[in-house]
């Protein structure tokens, strides 16, 4: 087990934005309607040195592309409305996660490369609830794993009957550890397999085929060769027309996401919006968001025409890429300030503008992105405190963050100069992944405190008092304790266990009902985190460790 | 860690079975509809020698007699509506499970323990939901961890208010493990405290008290200590006052639970209806449960008459005590083999009589009984292969065994004299812990094929080739076949890891919705059972095996 291996000090050394151009993996085509995204991985060319990508295998820079070309295909083509997921390798579908890139990975990085692809295959989804655009698996080859985890993110799975191509889950049998990109929720709740089917497939390393496959619900249709191409061409046709509408798009209105990345200077690193600063030597990191410098335009079609320039979508994607650097880059930071900084009128006005043209097709994505964003948040194991100080622009948009943090802390000013403001956007444009606001997780005991906190919070910017009695905010203080009082609970955060903490915060943050997502991140990754730490599988006999060696892993048997 | 220790081969020494009259640490009183269950730890008998029992902390010696308490107050004392849960310690109400005895224990140990004391604590709630018995937690001095998490199960907590008892979990801080008990998930899931609060004191090693714990739906109230036992009465009446009216209930009806315990032969282990044998050098078991030797009685006094020994209440308690042992005594077993032998006509007839006499009381507690041994079965982290073959009785209750193993293998027999059938209990009876029934979770896809399946079983017995139409087994084959074809399933279930497979079948057991208990045990449990083997916790300098000793823990600070 690497656990107790000493941190590493290595600088970060990777950024998480991509482009087409760039892509070595993906092939991204368009005919119409139907997108084509096709893997076509190079084997020679891992995200880091050390391993093969044999058969469409993948790490995190063959999914880095996968998310990039997702968000990609919502923003700069509109008019597609299925989504062909495929290969070009020969009698190779997707052999699934790279294992000996994930046995010669740490904990931590194997626990966050698995969290960053489920939330791609959580986007594929997204994209198709929300956006309308149907994602088909055309299954041209063995599906192992992590490949048929991508296929159940699809909405349908045809399989090509060649003889020897299979779906399978082959975690279990091969490696000691579970299909935890979603593929065991997927398959029992997204797929409804029967659950005697999902044990008997879950243990099958060489999986199923055929019209066993149809029947286990496993995959939709299974197609002879020479029938494929025609049979995923009509299925992807069909799946267009039952897609819904999209509004208000014209004909090359397609965005164009630039790239997004930060100017680093020493341990401060700067994008447009948002400022990272990191402490490390009290394993803090302070995140500022800043407000927009101006109202947005007005009018409809000079407001969509600021495309990536637009504040929600460039400060949210400057966010998420500040989230994902935190996870990967910085494992030692345990607490995240997030602070904020402007003027809460532009806040408030570009919430207005993202309502009232919510009925165009791009802000209706700006507003699923900044959704999707607030949701890698909640799914981010590092503590969040917001700090509600002078200068802080918590309205709307940005309130969101503070109900996002596991606590705030707001500063009682004589003036009352320190408010938080709600807008529409609190009410429900930005779900967590449950389908809850953090608002209505806020007040599960009082459900009409959540409107009444809300409307008291739209209707005027709200002082400290104001904010506390609305219950939007968890600790005021005057100006003689504020300080003392965050840097206490900043110091006595990160000297608490950071695997305590990360339990417990992912545990408290989605109280309520659950749904698949959830459940992928509670329940599945939580398991498959307790797996990945057992000698079992990572011990130096287990069974990740010995994959592909002469000899038989070596089991503890005792049940827990 | 002690996880890479070889497995113990000491023998089990320990039943589960225990009696009031056996009672060390608990105090079980009654006064009319008001019963008292007064928490009243030995210091110096501890479950096994090594750690002394301060402050009414708790072991699994402890948690046996308040689960025995809970089950005996329902079935001997039907006139209780609401019992008092309190301590006879000064200033002491529960310090929560024995650190000392924690840190001790293996980690197998320490799961299964947790498993135990969850559904002691679910079974509390269950007879608030299902008996309409309430419980108030009359806290009458300190209440941290694990006694705070009891008086979360119980319906309302009062606080007593001496200017220092407080309630607490301080689990994070102290230990660097969870409250795992059911702590997090019932604060914010069943309390409803607004999850900022809730990660505030749960990080709060001294807990709170006063105004703040009620404003904060800590607890229900704070009472002087001059007031103190006049406001509990005073609770407890309403609370009586409130139950709903138990059916048929008629002085001095209660029925004496007697003890169930195997006689012992070798590796063979025998109850009246049960036979569990072990066969080691496979790692599996097979349980074995036999119908009753004739049909019950008809009239309702008669059936009712039969008290502890009517066939559903005696045969699922041996089952219950069989899955305890299971899990205790025998880690190494990996998979266990359902069958059941005898009448199935008898199986229905008791059934019938079950469903029948459903508004009696006592018949009432021992479906709901029958109910919580069956959700103990999904809990276990074995592996059950039921396996339907010549003189089994899959029927009624007992083909709910199938329905709730992983997996069912029915032999085609030539004459068709194996069947299964169905019966009314399969249509809710009995609901899995997210309240859905093991029909209903088979047919997630197409949810009328759950009645349709039931209905068809239900009209005649069903062989081999109806049974696998109407999707109630998993596995078909003729009698050449069947032997071997079983052998293999068995010889490759118990060749997997361990732990992968309670992680997958943790996951595919549950689909469709959650609840609070599912999200105890597959969310939360989850985590703690990571948290429990991370070395921050559980390594040589982890919080929980430094506990009590001067020097600070050290802590990996990587963030996972």
């Amino acid at each position: 087990m690497d656990d107790h291996a000493a941190p590493s000090a290595a600088p970060p050394t990777f950024g998480f934005g991509t482009h087409p151009t760039k892509y070595r993996h993906w092939k991204l085509s368009f005919e119409g309607e139907i997108g084509r995204l096709t893997m076509s991985v190079r084997d020679e060319e891992p995200f880091k040195p050390g391993y093969v990508l044999k058969l469409n295998s993948y790490d995190l820079g063959v999914d880095l592309e996968l998310a990039d070309a997702v968000q990609r295909i919502r923003f700069k083509h509109p008019e597609v409305k299925t989504v062909v997921v495929t290969s070009d390798k020969d009698r190779a579908f997707c052999a699934g996660a790279n294992i000996h890139m994930l046995a010669s990975s740490t904990h931590p990085f194997k626990v966050n490369f698995c969290k960053f692809t489920n939330e791609t295959r959580l986007s594929i989804e997204d994209a198709s609830a929300k956006s309308g655009i149907r994602f088909l698996a055309a299954v041209n080859g063995a599906c192992a794993g992590g490949g048929y985890e991508l296929a159940l993110a699809c909405d349908e799975i045809v399989l090509i009957d060649d003889g020897s191509s299979t779906v399978s889950l082959p975690e279990v049998p091969l490696l000691a550890v579970l299909p935890g990109t979603g593929g065991l929720t997927r398959v029992v709740d997204k797929r409804k397999v029967r659950r005697d089917h999902a044990d008997v497939f879950s243990t099958l390393a060489e999986g199923l085929k055929g019209k066993r496959a149809v029947e286990w619900r496993l995959v939709d249709a299974v197609v002879p060769r020479s029938k494929f191409g025609d049979v995923v061409a009509e299925r992807a046709r069909k799946l267009a027309a039952g897609a819904p509408p999209k509004q208000k798009v014209t004909a090359g209105a397609g965005v164009s996401l630039d790239d997004v990345a930060p100017t680093i200077d020493g341990d401060t690193l700067s994008y447009q919006y948002v400022t990272l600063k990191l402490d490390r030597a009290h394993r803090t990191a302070e995140l500022t968001m800043r407000a927009p410098d101006a109202a947005p335009p007005a009018d409809e079609a000079a407001y969509v025409a600021q495309g990536v320039a637009l504040w929600h979508l460039r400060a949210f994607r400057e966010l998420d890429d500040a989230i994902l650097r935190l996870r990967f880059h910085y494992e030692d930071i345990g607490l995240v300030i997030l602070k904020t900084r402007g003027d809460a009128a532009h806040v408030l006005a570009a919430d207005r503008a993202l309502t009232a043209h919510h009925d165009h097709w791009f802000v209706r994505e700006v507003e699923l992105l900044v959704a999707r964003v607030l949701r890698r948040l909640d799914a981010t194991a590092k503590s969040f405190f917001a700090v509600i100080d002078e200068g802080s622009c918590f309205a709307g948009s940005l309130l969101e963050l503070a109900l996002a943090a596991d606590r705030s802390y707001m500063l009682e000013d004589p003036d009352e100069q320190v408010t938080v403001q709600a807008s529409a956007v609190n009410g429900g444009a930005f779900p967590m992944a449950h389908g809850l606001t953090r608002t209505q997780v806020r007040f599960l005991a009082n459900p009409s405190r959540a409107d009444e906190a809300l409307a008291a919070a739209a209707k005027a910017p709200l002082p400290a008092g104001g904010a506390d009695k609305a219950g939007l905010v968890t600790l005021t203080a005057d100006e003689i304790d504020f300080a003392d009082e965050v840097r206490i609970a900043c110091e006595e955060r990160v000297s608490l266990s950071p695997d305590a903490l990360t339990g417990m915060e992912q545990n408290l943050r989605y109280a309520g009902t659950e749904s698949t997502e959830t459940k992928i991140f509670g329940r599945l990754s939580a398991w498959q985190n307790w797996i990945f730490i057992r000698p079992n599988a990572t011990g130096e006999r287990g069974a990740l460790t010995m994959y592909g060696k002469p000899e038989r892993p070596h089991f503890d048997t005792r049940r827990t």
